[in-house]
């Protein structure tokens, strides 16, 4: 069935149900970054396959949102559908909203699932269309009823994530929770985002892409948990923790029914961020609208997770600065691809005790692929890795001691002064980001010049935020606090710098056509000094790795950036090198010397 | 009359009109940073003399609030007063609302004077004690009437500033004002606050401590201006200004009747921030609550106006550059004190053409004098200069062509390794974010870590902003763009940086008892480069006068901070060296050298 042929049915299904607008956001019924098959819904109706999009089937008009990043894809994959693309933030192309508020008729209708809607999105047309009288029927998932070879709700089994990984018992984080919902006045906390749900009863799962997390929800009372999960999922020593927890299982779906019928005297916690609008819009009593209190409980983390991360790091670093040996001294003997080496990077990642899987997408590319911020390679635009260019890669592990997220650029041979130029400005940004100290209160716009300054010097700029919280085998992105100058409501890192958080620190230069570079380190907010001026916070720096000296040049640097380089490359022969084959420790000694 | 004896003159006229509780704050009717003779009431009714304070007098209680900087002071001047030092931001000490909404019974009074109140002050009073059933009564100037030999108001003569100094009509900011108006659905526009009245109509006066301003409000219509103010004030030249703009002029009080007369039809746009409360309550008709519209267009300084700046920071580094000449030739040869120095400084500046009069109150302030930041000597506290201390001076003249403030730290002799450290770091942090390069849409949060990086390096801060706006002949601390790393409201510094706008740079290091160390630059928000990441933006440095490279310690200094203080050296010896004696530019040579 073609996509013509799909978009032909739906309109059949619409024109049934009086419906004049149909529309397919990319998500799954938990706001994840990455969803699982069963949700790529926008992908089977439109062929477009990038992370980010919403389309809107009209009764004669078809379209696909999607930003700068995909418009040349999305004009690919699309051509011949009759879906038009709509280029989101070029010249005056409509938004969504203002789409449907302009072309369907008053008294007509807009139709969606719900579930796949957060619940901002579904207030925002709730607000536009209701002030045209466009009515809204958010119950009703078309797709299903066409997708006649629809990939069924993932069903791979969970896994409990015991106190020696997690640092905390269910209960105790319960029992904060159940504190922070007191503040509140609340009775209740519905919980519907993945991370959130599986932080707090230590379990992790294999449902979505990439990350290993559990289809659920859960709502919190006072005295038990009632979660929403395939129980098929679940395994003996799951369940005699959740018996212990007093946590009820029901089926995934019927949180919908169950959470209408909630009494009238409770007051519901909900974070408008992480909540779907169905589910939102069946709740009947009092709502308490707040960050779920998961999410920063979650960001600070605890002595042991925190030990086990600094493991997890190092086992990541072995597998990368083995990676980096194998390219630089093998992308001129044999054909290495952006894909195969992909393949090369997860296999001595999985060589690691305790890997589960890789923690995100794997970002390889070559030479210009990689001024794409986002390029990930696939078969068509696979390339074949050549002397005298940059390979971007940003990677990661995801092991039982936590996650990883690391960027190394490897310069293959050599490269010319000006890239060099560029490759030090970003080290420059990366590293002193990495040695501030600065007073606790801070938020990352207090420090993010200090990554972009040596890039804002050559009136250059990547543009995305040069930070995120990263989670312990949960989201990779993981809110509330990040790094970037000017504030992004929806970014949600809204929270200062806390102790324990774990953040990344990647900032970069991306020529288009020419070249991307970008270097990340993670590393972990910590306090220092309390005085009479407050209390002082640093960075402890967990990524070890090299960054490639082929790519520096010392006199772009301040000794204080010298210095900050050869004590982490010293660190970083020390932490890794013992892990080495002996010819691959020559190789590091040689590539984390002092310049 | 003690202090005492006027205590108890004001409760008996409190018991007369029933007033359980009279306001004595420190301000004027515009809300102005310095206030003239006649508007020191609360000094007055308290003997504390400070900038900072609001006397409560209670049937059985007097209270003085104030901060840290003046509890040792407040507590000697008002020995045997009977009024209480009343701590604030120490323990739990409550507010001044706090302190009213608790003692006052419900149905009782507390009573102010209006006019010196702002807006949201008086807003906050009504909210809290309307709550407990207390009354307020903003109609009472008591301290009027027992006040005998109160000074009279200002009756010195304003003055008109040309367009050469101005660089632009006044009809042609009444335009610009009436615009923003129009965005705002104004009809009207109330401005109270000096330096706005000031800046739209082109004249300056002589009616508050240091800043040139003329005591008056304005209302501005569509199509004229009704100015209250003292005529008697008026030239020739002015009025024949005010008859070319439309602008009329009407006794200084009468504004708080003439404003209740506005029909019921206006619109008023008035700025909360720089309205007193009297005047905010006098207003019967629709209001519109944004930014004085003046306050941005005041702050991006125009072309001539810059030009004139940059002539005024000239002779102003003339001065600070003979001063500093004079000073580490001869403390130690002549009797130099805080005092006698500030007369030096002065005479210096006022040898320079175009000097009206200093544009704050100065502060010098040796050795440990100076570890309190606002430090300003008096014939009690003075003190001799003396070798191996650094003694601070932070000053600045007014002159037709603008305000300067310039803060310099000078070495006496020499002084140990440790405060040299100190020095540099001061220094550093000065010129790094001097030497910012940013994209437009920055805020001085973004960038205040730069000046503060140095000094929590060393686990110290200064507890104060980095910097704020300077204006044009008028004040000194002028909004709304500062750097401070935290947002406080009250400062008024919420707009991003923009070009023209003149700013201070001068971070510093306060050790309690051993001294102080602050050097302040200002610079010009300047545009760079556009390109496809946005407009980068940069300062122009105009205060020119050595940084006292006995201070200095070359080892503590990166490579581009070196450069940076050779080349603004540099700058210093040829601006500033031509118009010195042989002898004075002799020893700049040596004190602008290359380190």
């Amino acid at each position: 069935m073609t996509v013509a042929e799909r978009i032909t049915k739906l309109r059949s299904l619409m024109a049934d149900k009086n419906i004049d607008a149909y529309v397919v956001p990319t998500a799954d019924f938990h706001q994840s970054e990455y969803v699982g098959e069963h949700f790529k819904a926008r992908k089977f109706i439109t062929g477009f396959s990038g992370s980010y999009g919403t389309a809107v089937i009209a009764k004669d008009d078809a379209g696909l949102w999607t930003d700068g990043r995909y418009f040349f894809q999305a004009e690919n994959e699309m051509a011949g559908s009759g879906v038009r693309l709509m280029k989101m933030f070029v010249g005056d192309t409509p938004t969504v909203t203002e789409y449907l508020a302009d072309t369907i008729p008053s008294g007509g209708t807009v139709a969606f699932d719900g579930r796949v809607l957060s619940m901002g999105e579904g207030q925002e047309y709730e607000e536009a269309l209701s002030a045209k009288g466009i009515k809204i029927d958010y119950s009703e998932d078309l797709i299903d009823e066409i997708w006649t070879d629809r990939p069924v709700l993932s069903d791979k089994p969970a896994f409990f994530l015991e106190e020696k990984y997690s640092g905390e018992s269910t209960a105790s984080k319960l029992e904060r929770v159940r504190k922070v919902m007191k503040d509140h006045s609340a009775t209740v906390h519905a919980i519907a985002s993945l991370d959130d749900v599986c932080w707090l009863l230590n379990v992790r799962g294999d449902d979505i892409d990439f990350f290993p997390l559990m289809l659920s929800y859960a709502i919190v009372k006072m005295d038990c948990v009632e979660l929403y999960v395939d129980e098929t999922k679940l395994n003996e020593q799951i369940l005699a923790e959740f018996a212990k927890a007093n946590v009820n299982v029901h089926p995934y779906n019927d949180i919908y029914e169950d959470i209408k019928k909630l009494d009238a005297s409770e007051t519901v916690l909900i974070d408008p961020m992480k909540m779907n609008y169905a589910l939102y819009k069946n709740i009947n009593c009092k709502i308490v609208e707040a960050a779920n209190p998961t999410i920063l409980m979650k960001a600070m983390k605890n002595p042991v997770e925190l030990e086990n991360i600094r493991e997890a790091h190092i086992k990541d670093g072995i597998a990368v600065t083995k990676f980096m040996y194998w390219i630089k001294n093998n992308y001129d003997k044999m054909t290495i691809t952006e894909l195969s080496s992909i393949e090369k990077l997860t296999s001595l990642r999985a060589e690691q005790d305790g890997y589960i899987r890789d923690s995100f997408e794997p970002l390889c590319a070559f030479a210009d692929h990689a001024a794409m911020m986002h390029y990930s390679p696939s078969e068509e635009s696979d390339v074949q890795l050549k002397e005298g260019k940059f390979f971007l890669t940003d990677t990661g592990g995801g092991y039982y001691q936590g996650s990883t997220d690391i960027t190394r650029t490897f310069v293959l041979g050599s490269v010319d002064q000006q890239m060099k130029k560029y490759f030090t400005a970003v080290a420059r940004g990366m590293m002193n980001l990495s040695r501030a100290k600065f007073l606790y209160g801070c938020y990352g716009y207090n420090l993010d010049v200090l990554a972009r300054g040596p890039i804002w010097d050559l009136d250059l700029d990547y543009q995305c935020g040069t930070g995120h919280g990263v989670g312990y085998l949960a989201n990779v992105h993981e809110p509330p606090t990040g790094f970037r100058w000017y504030v992004v409501p929806s970014k949600n890192e809204h929270h200062q710098l806390e102790e324990g958080m774990v953040i990344t620190d990647e900032p970069g230069i991306y020529e288009d056509g020419q070249f991307g570079i970008r270097i990340e380190n993670e590393f972990i907010v910590q306090k220092g000094v309390q005085n009479k001026y407050g209390q002082y916070m640093h960075f402890e720096t967990i990524t070890f790795a090299p960054i490639d000296l082929d790519g520096i040049d010392p006199e772009e640097m301040t000794k204080p950036e010298r210095e900050w380089l050869n004590n982490y490359h010293k660190d970083v022969y020390e932490k890794i090198g013992p892990h080495l084959t002996d010819e691959e420790r020559e190789w590091l000694k040689e590539y984390t010397r002092a310049i």
